[in-house]
């Protein structure tokens, strides 16, 4: 039961609102997921049900100095991270390339390109030349929503930030994307809003 | 001009068939070019060509121990490596995801199943049941001669190892596969095959 002022308007405190913001997580199941967690969870479940193959790929690693212990498995002394060259996640549903980043934000209007490298762009830009399926995960972290974007978006806003914005507003996500539910299983069903992107 | 025995055998010597290897391989540029540089720089091309976008996975490693100094990039100090669970590369091709192995053996007669691990099987059967084009890019170093395998030869095979053999025969390779002929660009043309197996 909701509890009003005697004016009419609705009591809330910071305290309610952060219960109503626990009981929301809830059904989220694990709090402090990353988005990653999440988003490979989703691709374990999918991959066991038999509905897609998507994987996570590998960090790319610069090998230094590897030493190899007598009896057993080699160890790497020395490397270096290096800046991954496509997308995190590629796999195949259905028949379809499916290729995507999964982002979070801390912003709460809109989403900053800077998550982006030129040569991402430009992987997902060759990924749709040829009949790719190229998107975006976002999430926002502050409000818990998750986003499909449709590459498209990414594009235009990419090619225009030299002289305009340097970010994607979160009305224009909300607008050409796919607010993504969250569910028991899998945690993220965005293949459900792929099906979407086919179906257009 | 070929040279024949007083009994109308051909004359063959170790040293005139070494010469015709050398003389077959000067056309393939790079002497001593691995089967994986190979594919690499045939997927730069395709990729370059606006003609495929085909990738190799970063080998995948456990990170135990990262070093963090001022103001340069992390050095990661400890890792090992560990079993990949799909193949080495993937991606798309006018449509379609590709997924594939390149595997070179030194074995004259017969290409052995050790070259695979269970779960890089299971995942191009995964792949296959999404409508996925899987396959083995398989090299036969002391003839230099490359084939494309297509994985249900390869599934064929492994299913039976329990109680068949534990290798496949290079003549049903020759038979049910497709012999890429070595080009300019790409090195190895291995879409032209591709296209066929399409055409099925």
């Amino acid at each position: 039961m909701a509890i009003h002022y005697p004016n009419g308007g609705l009591f809330t405190t910071k305290n309610s609102a952060s219960k109503k913001s626990r009981a929301n997580n809830t059904i989220y199941g694990k709090r402090g997921m990353s988005l990653e967690d999440e988003i490979n969870e989703s691709n374990k479940y999918y991959l066991s049900a038999g509905i897609a193959v998507i994987h996570k790929k590998p960090t790319p690693i610069q090998i230094v100095d590897v030493y190899y212990p007598k009896r057993s498995a080699a160890v790497i002394k020395k490397a270096y991270f290096k800046q991954a060259s496509t997308t995190d996640y590629n796999g195949v549903y259905r028949g379809h390339y499916l290729d995507f980043e999964a982002k979070e934000t801390k912003n709460k209007t809109s989403f900053p390109l800077s998550n982006f490298h030129a040569h991402q762009i430009k992987h997902m830009k060759a990924c749709q030349d040829q009949a790719g399926i190229c998107f975006t995960i976002v999430k926002f972290v502050t409000t818990d929503q998750v986003f499909l974007m449709p590459a498209n978006i990414l594009f235009d806003y990419w090619d225009a930030q030299a002289t305009g914005r340097k970010s994607i507003p979160k009305a224009v996500i909300e607008r050409d994307g796919f607010e993504i539910d969250y569910a028991l299983r899998p945690r993220i069903p965005y293949l459900n809003y792929v099906d979407l992107l086919l179906e257009k």
